[in-house]
């Protein structure tokens, strides 16, 4: 069993754009900025934001947070958004989700200049990965198809099983497992809270990529002999003996299923650590405007 | 077993809207106008562009057919596509493809206007889709949503395995299939040329969505009792018996296929008609402006 270690892979790609920015001051060019709009207090989103922010150091980013208030209007979040579209001298952006309910997020999200688009939620992004263009992948998916590619990981003919569609994770893996290339084509099955018979699909899977969000749901006797495992999940389960008062863990019954996997993201330190990872590279990649008309 | 009546469904489709534009017609409205452009002399663009030309005539709609030259450059092409964009007595219009090889087709595509991409081709329009936003549906699938609406097959918590995974057929087919809603919430299997095991996957089935363009692919003993088959494939083999010296035939063994299959379409009258209907309610929506921001 190979763990596939998510937060060596992730610090690998964090040098590797330290060097590229590096090269970038020494040639005298403007290094990649990154900006994260949060509207209100939610705590774990200003974690996440801040997060971001420390990550943009690391790498020598520059970075801007933008807070608004928790009565932000809509409006005005979309007044900021042109100035964000506008500022020449942003690359990417992020709009910190969830928004307080006053605020569409779909117009929102339709609203970010899709080549500032560094989290790929624009529907424009969304659909050039659907129809094999080049464009910006969301950092989840984009970082599990880094760890499969950087672990080397055979994709091509293999049965992916995919849990959960949500638009961030379910979704876009479903359709990039399925593209032609590597890591991709697969023969991809999309299973979701209306899906009858799991464990039957789940136990003729190659590989298996959990985004469920219940702690311990694929179980050993789920999954077949040598199976790939992507667990996505990530909950956090209340526990007076740990300092933060919680300990965090997957969808994955990971000491059983371990024991039968060929590969195997722990959680933490898998997915995790990756998706900040991507989203920085998306910045890179906004700034060197590789995917502008 | 019964049959989807694609022939039948596309003419109620078609007198529905000849209805709807009567009705624009009582109230002084501006009745839908689609524009059609070809470029060079290819014999089945010709016939599939005509056919869209007199659909528009049989339910009341203006229509424009652009000719233009085998050598038209790119820059012309997209000279023209921005005319239509801007001419707002054109509330939709299609690019018939295969386009010249001196053209980019990916390029030709992203030019046009995504709130007159009746075709539902653009990437804005795909990834809203993908996103279960209100858009514009391929044409092809879009028929295929309605045939199954139309007879009232259920899709909920079934297992819908679609072969090929075209741009617009199999891919779009296997998104929408695993949307929330009806028809929809199906587990999605998207099944291509690398996939290794498809007798397995596809005796596995419920619903079984083939675009392969292979004549008498699925073969019964590949299904299972009281499947429900839907035939995209339409090839031409050459036939000196016919007076048009070829017939038409999909990816299906009719013949033994239907006598275990619950529904199924046939080919020709299946899932072909359809998509000129969808062409025509795309249409009819562009008029209305429905998906405009």
């Amino acid at each position: 069993m190979v763990l596939l270690d998510g937060k060596k892979i992730s610090n690998d790609i964090k040098d590797e754009i330290t060097e590229e920015v590096k090269k970038m001051k020494a040639n005298g060019e403007k290094v990649p900025h990154l900006a994260a709009v949060i509207v209100g207090n939610d705590g774990a989103s200003l974690t996440y934001v801040g997060s971001k922010v420390r990550a943009c150091e690391r790498v020598g980013f520059e970075s801007t947070m933008v807070r608004m208030s928790n009565t932000t209007s809509e409006v005005e979040l979309l007044d900021k958004i042109h100035e964000l579209n506008d500022n020449d001298d942003i690359d990417g952006f992020i709009i910190q989700l969830p928004l307080p309910k006053q605020i569409d997020t779909q117009r929102v999200l339709m609203a970010v200049n899709p080549d500032k688009d560094v989290d790929g939620f624009h529907p424009t992004n969304f659909g050039k990965m659907a129809l094999d263009m080049s464009t910006f992948i969301p950092a989840t998916p984009f970082g599990i198809l880094e760890l499969l590619e950087r672990y080397g990981v055979e994709t091509r003919g293999k049965h992916t099983v995919v849990i959960g569609r949500s638009h961030i994770v379910g979704r876009p893996m479903s359709i990039l497992m399925g593209r032609k290339g590597f890591p991709g084509n697969s023969t991809v099955t999309l299973t979701h809270s209306q899906t009858k018979n799991i464990n039957q699909i789940t136990s003729q899977a190659d590989i298996i990529i959990s985004a469920l969000g219940v702690p311990g749901f694929l179980k050993a006797e789920m999954v077949k002999d040598d199976v790939v495992i992507i667990d996505v999940g990530i909950t956090r389960v209340p526990d007076e003996t740990k300092t933060k008062g919680y300990y965090i863990t997957g969808d994955v019954d990971f000491e059983n299923v371990s024991k039968k996997a060929s590969y195997i993201t722990p959680v933490p330190g898998g997915v995790g650590p990756m998706t900040i990872a991507m989203l920085l590279k998306n910045t890179l990649l906004a700034r060197e405007n590789k995917f502008r008309k």
